[in-house]
């Protein structure tokens, strides 16, 4: 057990609802009517079985995305307050919809928004943080319905204002639901089985995890494997909830995502030490050269890209003791224009250089509990990439993980030859 | 002047916010994005001219109905609850796209939801009443903002839930934010000019009326005149606010609605007693033949259909005298089936008789605040129908509107030799 909820929940020695579930299901598990009633009929059977059930839904199918396009029409940088007012029909209106969908079924169930469900956010809209969940919304909606439905990705600041929790929101809502509900477990359905070793659809090989700590999860989260949101795993492992990760068009289990002590033994003992691989074509490289070596330039350079909100995500800077400087880092692709934007003014106020991006770049990173007390993986991965042809631009490592760019031509190939050298397969060892 | 607001609001001698405008838009002047930029650029000017605006607008275009037929798609007899849960979604994303556009103008915009913009009703879902306006909220906005941007239709019950207030809801909501606010005028934009003394797609002389008294609109929205609901006007009368009834599509006056103190006077004068002429062919009569004249029978039936939620608009009873006695009552059409099935058990319990519907009926009224005081008129009235060979199958009278019942074959004719019979078009007297 991973010890009950703590910190924005008052901490709890169980569950506040007997018998209590908590699921989430995503867009696309509710993207349509049809799909609707299959989700209350699949929570119908957990009813029938004597659960109740804290149900957590995204919007239906791309209606978000519909939505932000839809402002963009009226103006070309919407207002974060309103787009948060906008976007939060979104989840509104699936669970009105689904809350139909089981009193349909016979199933005593109601519908909660964000603010009702006892969701109090900070005020950034579009990116709000849960600061409280308060559980006596749902507490009482569970001791009168069965399946309380809960608008994921919203909740509202102190003065009543609509906030939305940004990309992976709903993810987040289940977990701080089951937080604060003091339930162990949270089921995120989604339209994949669970977490693979890598992108099942790249390569067909692709093994599906029955385990996988928190902390590999976040790395394979934040480096583009769409399964889990890196914020929903920090929340969970943050607050001590375990997710599974499961199919919506199946009952199979999928993956669990949970604190694994022993994890990283059981990976230097099978030499498994590496638990997924994980290919990244979003972002571009941006290389700053000719600059003069001076101190702080890096700090300015950085400071203008923080104050324009552009994430930088790889940094490396060349050996110093030239005259002349240089240094590269990467940045979400659709914002490498205007990362070149930020960057060339501040270089001529520092006497010079010039700055250039590069888009057809694939970060590739190997993830596992035991990378950082397992020698020799550095240079497994590196021959392997190595064996495809391709050049290793940059590398950058933590405990769990080891990263490289290559050029985006090599990604593929250098992804199947990564997966297959540390044995990843469902044919290689296990 | 109609003396401010009290009841629900406070009495308070003027404006709240100096040099505010109250204006309401309909589904169909926001119906696209770019009739929403229209309604962006009058709000716009009126911000150049130095006013403050609060405008209430409605779901785009046929929103709502889209969002009850999914929801029937779901559930037979969706819960109303979370139809309005579902509904409420419409006038938010409104009220969000509308600031945009406004903010896209250079307009300092914000939207409220109605719970957000102070509106606390009672918790009857689906036509839920407003008990109260907080006009804190909306006071707070127009101090840092030009325009508050409003959801029409909607509240919230003291226990957070959302509610709607059904049928031509936006209206009310405006109307009670000139009320909230202090505001002697709410202007009401749609895509009519104003009130016409008939429906001028049925008679082409039909005239705009320049103003209209309260009671007279009132009987003119009950009788399915539908640019306005009957129950906004019935708090504009309540509350002292004026309304005028506009189009949204050009900067023409429109009509005003308010408190006429000498009109009776001056229509008698004028030999203009009738203000307008009304044909509703939503109705259908019920027919109760051969009942046993005993007492009770009517009241036995009356609460049936009455515990049955079928609303009775027009009734007659027989002249007394017979062993067997017959009434004959009108109800909304597509009740009429349910009318039947409701008065038939009654019948067997009662010792006999039979009910039959006739779907094929139209209901013409004259209106007009001195036909109470203006001896003649009924007699004007029935020989202009029977001029067109329409038999009279009913008759009602109130001070403000004589109604006759007629076969709906003749609908048409009999509302063009009425309407040219009290000299009410374009080329008749003045």
């Amino acid at each position: 057990m991973e010890g009950g909820s703590h910190g924005i929940v008052a901490s709890r020695p169980g569950p506040l609802v007997p018998g209590l579930v908590v699921h989430k299901y995503g867009g696309t598990s509710v993207g349509d009517l049809e799909r609707i009633r299959k989700v209350a009929t699949r929570l119908q059977r957990a009813v029938q079985h004597g659960r109740k059930v804290a149900v957590t839904v995204s919007a239906m199918g791309h209606t978000t995305d519909r939505l932000v396009a839809t402002a963009r029409e009226l103006h070309a940088r919407p207002d974060r307050r309103e787009l948060d007012m906008l976007m939060a029909t979104g989840e509104q209106v699936s669970i009105a919809l689904l809350s139909l969908a089981l009193q349909d079924q016979g199933v005593r169930a109601r519908s909660l928004t964000g603010a009702q469900a006892g969701f109090l956010t900070d005020g950034a809209f579009g990116s709000a943080r849960i600061l409280q969940v308060d559980p006596a919304p749902l507490v009482r909606t569970l001791e009168q319905v069965d399946v309380a439905v809960i608008a994921g990705f919203q909740g509202s600041d102190a003065n009543g204002e609509l906030t939305t929790l940004g990309r992976g929101g709903s993810d987040t809502t289940a977990v701080a639901v089951a937080a604060a509900l003091g339930v162990a477990e949270c089921q995120i359905f989604t339209d994949t089985d669970g977490v693979y070793t890598t992108d099942p659809h790249l390569i067909p090989s692709a093994a599906k995890l029955e385990r996988i700590d928190y902390d590999e999860m976040l790395e394979l989260a934040a480096l583009g494997a769409k399964v889990l949101h890196p914020r929903s795993v920090w929340y969970a492992r943050r607050y001590g909830v375990r997710i599974h990760v499961r199919s919506s068009f199946s009952f199979h289990d999928g993956t669990i995502v949970s604190a694994l002590p022993r994890a990283q033994e059981a990976a230097m003992k099978t030499d498994r030490p590496v638990t997924g691989v994980a290919i990244d074509t979003e972002h571009a490289r941006i290389d700053v050269v000719g600059v003069p070596d001076v101190p702080g330039v890096a700090a300015r350079i950085f400071s203008a890209l923080g104050a324009a909100n552009v994430n930088v995500d790889m940094i490396i800077q060349g050996v110093p003791g030239n005259s002349r400087q240089q240094m590269s880092f990467t940045v979400p692709r659709d914002l490498a224009a205007e990362a070149v934007d930020v960057v060339r003014p501040v270089l001529t106020e520092i006497g010079g250089g010039d700055v250039r991006a590069d888009e057809a770049i694939a970060k590739l990173s190997i993830v596992g509990v035991a990378i950082g007390s397992t020698p020799g993986l550095a240079g497994r991965l590196f021959d392997a990439v190595a064996g495809v042809g391709a050049n290793i631009e940059m590398i950058t490592t933590s405990e769990v993980r080891i990263s490289v760019v290559i050029a985006k031509r090599f990604a593929e190939q250098a992804l199947a030859a990564v997966h297959e050298a540390f044995g990843l397969g469902r044919n290689g060892p296990t």
